[in-house]
This record gives C-alpha cells, sequence and structure tokens, in this order.
C-alpha cells in the first residue's frame, strides 16, 4: 500500500493481530462493503456511494460552470479551499502518450456530451502544469471551443514563495500570464 | 555573515590563514574595490559599477516595459529566465506597517517620475506573494493608474506541482487568475 513501508506494515499487522475478533470481523467487512457500494457518480466520475454524488446533487451550486480534474484526489484539494462553487468532471488521468495513454481511455467524449446537453458556460480546466497536463488541457480546449469557454487555473509564483527561488520555467510562466490590474 | 555557521567560519578562516600574504592582500584589495566601485545604477537602483548599468544601457532591450522588483536578487533571478527583454526598476524592499517601513523608504517617487518621463507603456509588478507584496502592488498600481497600464505577474501552481499537494491559498488564486484559452 502507498506510503506503507515493511516496518510500518509489520507495526500494523502486529496491532491488529492484538484486536479481539468482533472488531476484525467489522474491519473487513467495512472493507467489503466500501468496495462493493463505492462507484463512480454517472455525471462527474468523482467516487461516489450514490449514482450521483453529493455535489453533483448540491442545489446551491452553479450548475453552469464546470471545472476539470485529472482525478479524485484533485477534487477533493479544490474542495478544501471552499472558493470553487461549480461542479467537478473527473477525466481519469491524463493524456501521456509516453505511457500509452490516449485521449480514448480517459472521460472526453463524455465531457463533450456533458458540456453539450447540459449548456455549461465555461470550463475551468484544472490540470498540473506538466507537458502531460498542457496536452491534455489543450486537447480539450480544442475540442470544447465550438461549444463553451475554456479557462485554465493560473501557473505562477505559489503564495508565500520567495521570487528569488522560483526556478525559470515558473518564473517565465508567472511573466507570460501576467494579468492587468483594474 | 549569512549562511556561514560557527564551523564553517572556523574552516575558511583557518584556510585564508594558510595562504600566502599576496593572495590575502589582494583578497583585502578585492573586497575594498568592490566596497568602493559597486553603487547603485541611478535610472533602476540595480547594483552597478557604473553609473548606468549594463541592462539599462542595453538598446537591444524594449524601454517601454518596466519590471518592478524588490531587491537586485530578484532582477537576478529574471534575468535567469532569459525571457524578459524590458527594463526594471528595483524598489528597495516592500511596504511593511509591522517593520515600520513606509513607502517613503522605497524609490517609488523616482518609479512614478521614470514612468511618466520615460512614457513607459507597461508597468510589470514582480513581487513575492505575500502580505507586504500585495500591499505594495496595490499601492504602485493606485499610483500608476493614470499614467501607464500596471499588470502583476502570476499568482498560481508553480510548473511540475502537484494539485493535491497545493496549499488552499494557492489554489484558489489560481482559480481566480484562471485565463481564458484563445
Amino acid at each position: 500500500m502507498p506510503g506503507i513501508g515493511p516496518r510500518t506494515a509489520q507495526r500494523l499487522a502486529l496491532h491488529l493481530l492484538r484486536q479481539p475478533e468482533i472488531k476484525i470481523r467489522s474491519f473487513a467487512d467495512a472493507l467489503l462493503a466500501a468496495h462493493d457500494q463505492v462507484g463512480q457518480c454517472e455525471k462527474c466520475f468523482h467516487l461516489s456511494a450514490e449514482s450521483v454524488c453529493e455535489i453533483c446533487r448540491n442545489t446551491h451550486r452553479d450548475k453552469r460552470i464546470l471545472c476539470v480534474i485529472a482525478d479524485s484526489r484533485d477534487l477533493i484539494a479544490l474542495e478544501r479551499t471552499r472558493e470553487y462553487k461549480g461542479l467537478y468532471f473527473v477525466l481519469g488521468g491524463l493524456i501521456s502518450p509516453m505511457d500509452g495513454i490516449g485521449p480514448e481511455f480517459l472521460q472526453i467524449p463524455n465531457l463533450i456530451e456533458r458540456v453539450d446537453k447540459d449548456e455549461i458556460k465555461e470550463v475551468i480546466l484544472a490540470l498540473t502544469p506538466s507537458v502531460e497536463g498542457d496536452t491534455t488541457s489543450l486537447y480539450i480546449a480544442k475540442l470544447l471551443k465550438p461549444f463553451t469557454k475554456v479557462s485554465r487555473i493560473a501557473y505562477g509564483l505559489p503564495v508565500g514563495s520567495e521570487l528569488e527561488y522560483a526556478d525559470e520555467v515558473t518564473l517565465t510562466r508567472a511573466l507570460e500570464g501576467r494579468q492587468t490590474i483594474n
């Protein structure tokens, strides 16, 4: 399991062996239940125990703005900001020809259908600033342009950082992406 | 001296003591000469051995764009990108009421005079994304608005980073600063 080395694994295993049987049984049942019940939201492909997830069902959110992310972890990170009030769409990965991942492995056809059907007025691409992220952003932007406005999140200096220690690529992006102050 | 702890200091001192007198003398002379000769460029306030620095004298640079930075270290960081072709203006610090640094301690009056006199067509504020940086940016933007276009570098995800590990404030800035893809 990720982040669990041999020593931690041994500590956890010994801890579990010391528990009473009833606790172990309920833990095992919980694992099976999670595996059984947690699927994907049929609208946004986020993890969900129901056919449509809590975020997609929330009537207080702006249904005309769609934020596209690579996976559920990114959605959770954006939710932590408590600033974004639109809906999401989880792609399931990024285009990566090096790893043999083409657009056909991602939810891109479903995204286009969703944007068209739900009359989305803005799609915000929130993909990582990497070769794969940029490739995927450009690919999606090209496909969605006939239907809606497409924007991407800003790449630049992270808050609290020092200009002096920023790498050249980030500084270049920050200069290119400069914004007029109104 | 910054970054030099007691052990490193001792190692350096012992190394210097082992050198022949002529080497020590030329080192001492170099220090004195640097202190004597390196002053500030009278146009941009960057460190310079001449009255006007090499960057300000370079005729291949765009004299109508001015990038404002807090100090010479930030200028050097931006020069490393090899992307920026305009001129610079070194403020000499950031406004920080907590530390008793008001606008009067910085080169702000000289900046306004320079923008007006040299008919600058864009001022790019490249200050750190912090309370002091934001305060200084807003203060300068307000003063310069009647004279020229004012922009600031992008704040957002640094290149090569993961959305998942970005802090909430950076993610919020990245969402707010999103840009339409053309």
